[in-house]
């Protein structure tokens, strides 16, 4: 291989086009050569933006029509298996946003595709690349604040997810979409497996909206006792239209650790004082995660050229997807669910 | 009566010092004219302290010696149903700690016996009185953040309760002991009743403290559904060693509201850049919610003497009560458990 | 002397009741028992309010009329010296609000009548019973920064000043009515006298009120050069507007001391992702400094019935009134200005 | 020219680096294609560090020796000049350090050569491209804090300069080495020339550590009148120690807008209840302004390939350089001065 991964991305979208830009402006190690989007206008539209003429309406086109490494997909969870299975097969490594699928039967095949052909597998935890989740890590893992025996982790976003991302079926709804990276901090925080979840959850926008997606909820908190002994918390809220909020707690039997802020610039005003004054907050996942999204895909690189396991793997986007089955069927029994019963 | 309460403090440790404070310095309208404590030491030296020489070993002694008007029971849980009904019997005003007793049989009692004889019977929930918490309560009753539909509380605590407090008979342990602020604010800022609960509990430090109660926990996790059909949770360490921790976030359907933070004083050092800059925490409840002791303090005495009913009722600390009691059934058999099934 | 402190207070307009009300609820040492104000109006609304019967037109008709031991003295500048020695010659213990006078002459003639008479005399800077300020000044002591090398002090105030305020020679204007605080708080946390003070002013708001003071300024920035060699700024801005807001800044050999903030409360509200979330602000001196106000009049009291010494002293009012007429022979004079010019 | 700049970085210094890893990670319309330092260890370690073969120990090497559109100087202050005048002179884009350059008459030449040869000259004033200031400007000039009265910037650094850096003739010493950057936003945020200046300095840690260099100071307060009417201070503090404090605060007739913080990251650890918890601070500038430093290269490049004038020009850096001036003038001769003395 080359010195630079060449590099297709699936998926051209919101988010489709963070990973584009990182590729295109921060990771000089990556080059994006073809993009994939089932929509032409998108397709042509990225196609103009990032300057890549190879542009195809699917995955196998664009398997046949151009030379590349890897893949980038970013794409409706529950196309997530087939495209990363496709790829891999292909002999290309894979980042696969997350969810990374919709069961644990598809992690397994993704897992499968991805180890026979000896490729890259990696997920699209980018808070682990966040430099406060990582520097947060490093002072847990150094025993800064003992051992840890609470995590609270939180994802509210802003908007309503499409119809796609609030079916059952095709994405396991808002613990799937949002939360997913919640599943995986804590996981990744705590060091420990989770041993049983219990879920609580309520819509209280849906109907205001005109949506009719059957078990729809927009607020969720998840309890869970880890394997360690340890006790978390999850909470989702989407749409929560205030501005994008991801934030940690941990409290080990030294101390406490918090990672992360809504505060999205170190710029106030006041010119109200009945009022108060106003601090910007992070509108969005892009903007709080600005340096996590630059640093993933850098990894994703350096890994594919120096011939190492990513940091983030398929194993842990299958634990990710196992909690989720075992909250939702938790919140569907009114019962704690242990691990043991969906995996 | 005079337009001054006369005012016996039963139970002069640290807790009761706190409200002699309030009385003897910030509220003009109570006047600390008795001690009780079964401890002859502890009495003698808050004699000294506060300049009263009215001092019993006993409630009863108290009402036998000396003229007042109130009391302010500050003495173990499992005791105070017991006073607050002599108290009540004997015609006095009553503003008893939390946790408000033992079992619903028990508040029971107090409020009957408060109706009966026309007393007022305030339970100390001082965090409906710190001035951050009153904003809050009246920017959601205002709408600003418009419908609530999450909340979460939590209250860690530094120091290792003393045996009754973690004694699941005479008190119910840390989630009453140090939670039932929690389960009060949670109820009073949503405007709703909780309707299911689910709880789990982790013991992380009692083995290394020699701690050998039966059922002892210092670490839990409490996901409430409320009848508006809410979210909420409660989080309780206890002891967390690194301060006192009270603070609550509140999402409604129009935004987010947080109310709290572990900054003790406004005073910030920097000497090591390698480290960071210096914040004080707030070490104890006392600083953290000093208004807080005051104004409640000043409410009660108000209530008397202007025979109004108090802000924080028997029902108030009743509810409480119940909260603690579904959460422990919960943890026990590891299922959620709705309020109807102990009320 | 009895162990009360009973208290003439003159002048109750807004100021006034910030003292009255410490005395009246928060010092149960002191006892508010007459009060002077030459508006009848405004002296029986305060009568009223703090249920003091004996009300007076003048100092000279209080001390006829009723029995006291001290004054709190809350009127316009110019008429502190003669008030002030007034009150020391009939042996009463004085406490004055800032700035102490309008001149050194009568700063002099104050201390004089006080020392002759063995009187009290406080100037009230409150600031210096702040707790953030008072840890700041403790941990300064402590060596916690090492030498102060360079301190910055802020106040800006949100109204405009009423016209003696502005007046120069009524009151030598905005550095002294607002920033004598600052003047105080520089000398005392750095622990040295002031040596050169150069003064820059601006008058930015004056012509849109119809401000016709002479001299009139809204905005001065002052630096100093102390006597051990650190260096020092001032800023007043008054009106601002948005909010009280006093900080302070000493950055020493060993690092940075930050004190004070502007945030009033620890709430926020968040509702607008593109604006952002708000937090409330310090919106007058009394809200900030309001433990401030209590432990000065405590302190005021304590030195009285204890015969001690006051922290803030006459000489300390005086340096605060050399600091002034320096910077204003500077900003007059558009030179730097030794206090050996002044003093 | 093709659609990629060429640039040689001349100073492979730790600020060099700073800039090469801009050039080399995160602006990929810039190429990184040769390196100057005189120093071959330096030069060496750079281009292995980077990947860049053509290696030079003098611009005019380079210059002779290989092909590119620009250069980035990252050299003594005392060199700018000459360097930049050679590299105009050879037809080469000029992105130089701050301090433009030691007097008045250099940075004539600079923007003289720079005209004549129709190249980009900019000047490296990298806060003007961090987005907190960014925002700060924007906001001004939308008029959220209406006409600006007053503002204050700092520039607190760790580490000792280098003996040229602290010598007067060859850098002009900490207001032009550190304060450079103030200068320069000042002008900018307020949109106004500096008028009169007057400037206090100290010399707190220059025994302790040995130096030796005349007029040595460690400390500064800078007062600046505005042609505008607006008051502004500055301050410098190297070494300080405790990390690198870069803020501002304007202060305009509707109110108060602040950029800017010492918090390193959004990360707290709390395990010491008698201390209080630790945040990060900002270490160094590069951490500060990292994404100044980015964007200001991309800029550059954009400014280069688009023929387009760069938002911080000659005119700014020499303005800069006459506020150093003045103010050096200042503190010398214990007055105010005049720009127009100087200019």
């Amino acid at each position: 291989m080359s010195s630079v991964v060449h590099v297709c991305l699936v998926g051209t979208g919101r988010a489709g086009k963070v990973h584009a830009n990182s590729l295109v402006k921060h990771v000089p190690g990556g080059q994006l050569v073809a993009l994939v989007d089932a929509d032409p206008a998108t397709l042509a539209a990225a196609g103009e933006e990032y300057g890549v003429k190879a542009q195809f309406t699917s995955l196998e086109d664009a398997l046949a029509g151009a030379d590349f490494d890897a893949v980038v997909i970013v794409t409706p969870t529950f196309t997530h298996c087939q495209l990363a299975v496709t790829a891999a097969n292909a002999g290309k490594h894979v980042l696969v946003e997350k969810p990374m699928a919709v069961s644990l039967e598809e992690c397994d095949k993704m897992i499968g595709a991805a180890e026979s052909h000896g490729v890259v597998l990696q997920i699209a935890f980018m808070r682990r690349f966040d430099p406060e989740m990582m520097a947060g890590y490093e002072r847990i893992q150094a025993g800064e604040i003992g051992k840890p025996m609470m995590i609270k982790s939180l994802s509210h976003g802003p908007g309503l997810p499409p119809p796609w991302g609030r079916d059952m079926k095709k994405s396991n709804g808002m613990l799937a979409e949002v939360n997913s990276h919640d599943w995986d901090c804590v996981r990744w925080l705590m060091d420990s497996n989770y041993e049983r979840i219990y879920a609580e959850i309520a819509n209280f926008k849906g109907a205001a909206r005109g949506v009719d997606t059957p078990e729809f909820y927009d607020n969720a908190i998840v309890s869970i006792k880890f394997e360690s002994g340890a006790l978390g918390s999850i909470s989702g809220i989407c749409p929560c239209e205030y501005g994008y909020d991801g934030r940690v707690e941990i409290v080990g039997e030294k101390g406490l650790l918090q990672i992360g802020d809504i505060r999205g610039q170190a710029v106030i005003v006041g010119t109200n004082r009945d009022q108060g004054y106003i601090t910007p907050i992070y509108r969005t996942w892009g903007q709080r995660f600005a340096w996590g999204y630059i640093n993933e895909m850098a990894h994703f690189v350096s890994c594919i050229l120096k011939g190492e396991r990513p940091r983030v793997t398929g194993e842990d986007g299958r634990w990710a997807v196992a909690g989720v089955l075992a909250a939702t069927k938790s919140f569907r029994e009114a019962r704690p669910v242990c691990l043991s019963e969906v995996m």
